[in-house]
């Protein structure tokens, strides 16, 4: 398959500091250190330039579900591009991808999410869900009712309004949010850091109490809708108290408050199910915001997924004779949706839910023996979706100084083993391909409880306290 | 190549209409008609399910540069799907295609925009661009500099912020956009609706004066950036008078004003060249900001190409320890890129921008001759960039009535010749592949001329009065 590359890495790596802006960069050693360079890719496994190859415990980022280099997924991008590679759906047009891939979405959807509107990533696709339900509270008549809660530490993207809800506080440092009251935001229901002395189940009143509070702070009449991850992914894979979405859902709908839950990492299997929000968390929102295991990555795809009674408002003509004038080029992108289709055929025939269900247990078990170890806080997360929280003092749960850099220090030592996994903060994230084997998860969980003891060891050694 | 379809148009027919909620819908119709499905695409022209076949005049969406079809992108998607599908370029991640289509889009854009910031459409693009600016001016601690400057019938995207920035008050209608005094306006620079009595030298003196008078009004210490398409596209296919843009930047420089180039529609070809803005009409621009036929639409695909003047200010490390954190999963998607390299390839071994320069001054001759025609007010744009305006009455400028929806009936009689035009409101707009032949060319203004000729008939018999 492989021809001899037409690129030396040297130049490559020059090309990439010289023009390559990334995303989410830190500057304070970009310019020194240059790009990994990834020129290979196959089942869980990433190669660089100098051909090693690295078990990816990251799945590229939360979203290479079925794995890499799947020749039959290259097959069918490449036909649909050869076929009808591409053409505008604004208004009355459409191509057989997309209409075959929205009728698949809205069978594996929960309830009456049976209509999907398309973007490119999980930005757009959160980004559009505002806009909707800003225009479905217009044509209701109900003007006021625009405000927008998150959480704090939930993420949802990175244009100016998703990265203005996204609460990570981190992310905002340096950059401009929107004004004008239009997004509030109530406790991450993060069990590990809930205040000292509050039980589980306390805690779980505190937070409906805090979001129904919040509600009537504001008045009902002025907050549109809430915007949840199940389970808060780039925040720190904070899984909530049992019952939470449900008892969330109940106060949105006491309040006519549209629930919407940003599905982006959860859904297409990551948990086990196609969707969470119902086979997880026995409920079903208004809106399903997904994208990245969607295409698994193989192309930029996203589905913003709206229930029948949404869709019902939404679709009435405008009397003004004006129309829906909300999309992009790219919604609907035959190509993008080709890879859809072949992705959700793939998770069906392989049954990669159930692999996940099966092998998430397991996965979970491995990990939890981590706690043992020194460093380590807390191991949370559930199947794929998983996370390691470093900590200076196991008792008082106090983090190491930032400039330990404590999650790159741990996922550096992970790669000199073969093995990737995510920094975040002083967090370490594993979220896989959801094909990993037993074996593998032995191996992605071996390689970090070393790094972890290696690094726990060497900053002993450096003077710095653990307990 | 083309196999069996495995589908039929009946159920897929079925599936887009209960399923797929469309971009920019016109809801008056939709439920009834349903779409028009397209099943297959070479070179200059579509097919649609029951195997009619159409000359594309809109280029999907202003966007497939090079056509339809073309087996080597399909390919070179292909192999990069095989070889390195996707990694996050978050942080320190690259791969081949990334690294080297930055430094290919930093040698073809003018100046010093040699920084390039990866999104998948314009609008993502258009969003980045504001975000950056904002952070950049927290940089350099002149935290009120935030204001942006658009015009009225210009078009920067549909993300909540872009579409804030966009001025087709058409698009506005039954949405929310960004409050706080963020975004303002200033004409748009159409010669065809100035003024009356106005010379087109003296427009120009009255927008350039209105500009300067917008920024003193609302302090140059609050203002931004000004973001303007070299030609206005989805507003009107509007054509600055002589110096605009140069008058524009100038004004700019003199209040230290950013001045950010809309080239999603320009670039890559349109005009002539791979950027309009230096090229075309003599200025440099400090961001330009490209999708579409970056990649013809065969991958979604944008860039936010930054001067090296922004970059060291947005690449020194934040003081507190924090990163640049923007960007998107999809941001350097190594599939997109390679279509991206691959599509330069293809434009500049069969010097598609010397065809456009040879062949589009043609194209503007033979549209012009349209202005004979009843109906017809205006012929304007430039090269494979142009549209007719529609009027009632050619003396005054007025509109038909709003019901008749002119566009889209001449656009329909242009269906039923086998010739698909693009309606916007009374506009006709034309973007067709870049490959078009001077015979091809023939075809498509004569099946407008004769739609318009038609329709005209058809309107005077039904009583409406043209003059």
């Amino acid at each position: 398959m492989t021809a001899r590359p037409n690129y030396d890495l040297t130049t490559i790596r020059q090309q990439d500091l010289k023009h390559h802006f990334h995303p989410f960069t830190d500057f304070a050693s970009f310019k020194d250190t240059g790009s990994m360079i990834f020129t290979g890719a196959e089942g869980a496994y990433v190669v660089d330039g100098e051909g090693r190859r690295y078990l990816d415990g990251i799945g590229g980022l939360w979203c290479v579900n079925i794995g890499y280099g799947r020749e039959e997924m290259a097959e069918a991008m490449a036909q649909q591009a050869r076929q009808m590679v591409y053409y505008s759906s604004f208004g009355h047009h459409t191509s057989v991808p997309a209409a075959q891939l929205a009728a698949k979405i809205a069978e594996l959807a929960p309830g009456s999410l049976n209509h999907v509107f398309y973007g490119s990533g999980g930005s757009v696709a959160n980004d559009t869900a505002v806009r909707m339900i800003h225009f479905y509270f217009n044509r209701l008549g109900q003007r006021s009712k625009k405000k927008i809660i998150t959480r704090h530490d939930g993420y949802h993207g990175s244009t100016y309004l998703t990265m203005s809800m996204t609460g990570v506080a981190f992310d905002h440092i340096g950059f401009d949010l929107v004004g004008d009251g239009l997004i509030h935001r109530v406790s991450s229901p993060n069990t590990y850091r809930r205040p000292e002395g509050m039980s589980e189940a306390e805690f779980l009143e505190h937070l409906i109490g805090e979001f129904r509070a919040k509600i009537e702070e504001l008045g009902a009449e002025n907050v549109a809708a809430f915007f949840a991850e199940p389970i808060q992914g780039a925040g720190g894979v904070v899984v909530p108290p049992k019952g939470y979405h449900r008892r969330m859902a109940d106060v949105c709908r006491e309040f006519g408050v549209l629930y919407v839950a940003d599905e982006v990492v959860t859904a297409f299997g990551r948990l086990g199910h196609f969707f969470a929000s119902e086979s997880v968390f026995d409920m079903v929102p208004d809106i399903i915001t997904s994208a990245k295991g969607l295409s698994s990555a193989y192309a930029p795809l996203s589905a913003t997924i709206i229930s029948d009674e949404l869709y019902d408002v939404l679709s009435v003509p405008q009397a003004e004779g004006a129309m829906f004038t909300h999309g992009f080029t790219y919604s609907g992108h035959p190509v993008c949706c080709a890879a859809g289709l072949k992705n959700i055929e793939i998770m069906e025939r392989e049954d990669l839910c159930g692999h996940v269900r099966e092998v998430g247990p397991y996965f979970e078990t491995r990990l939890k023996e981590l706690q043992a170890l020194p460093l380590v806080g807390d191991v949370r997360g559930s199947h794929f979706m998983l996370c390691v929280e470093n900590v200076a003092d196991k008792g008082t749960k106090a983090l190491l100084a930032p400039e330990i850099a404590i999650g790159k220090r741990i996922a550096s030592e992970c790669q000199k083993r073969g093995v990737l996994v995510r920094p975040i903060g002083h967090l370490n994230v594993l979220s896989p391909p959801l094909t990993l084997t037993r074996q593998e998860i032995d191996v992605l969980v071996d390689a970090l409880a070393t790094s972890i003891s290696v690094v726990a060891d060497d900053l002993t050694r450096e003077g710095v306290r653990l307990s």
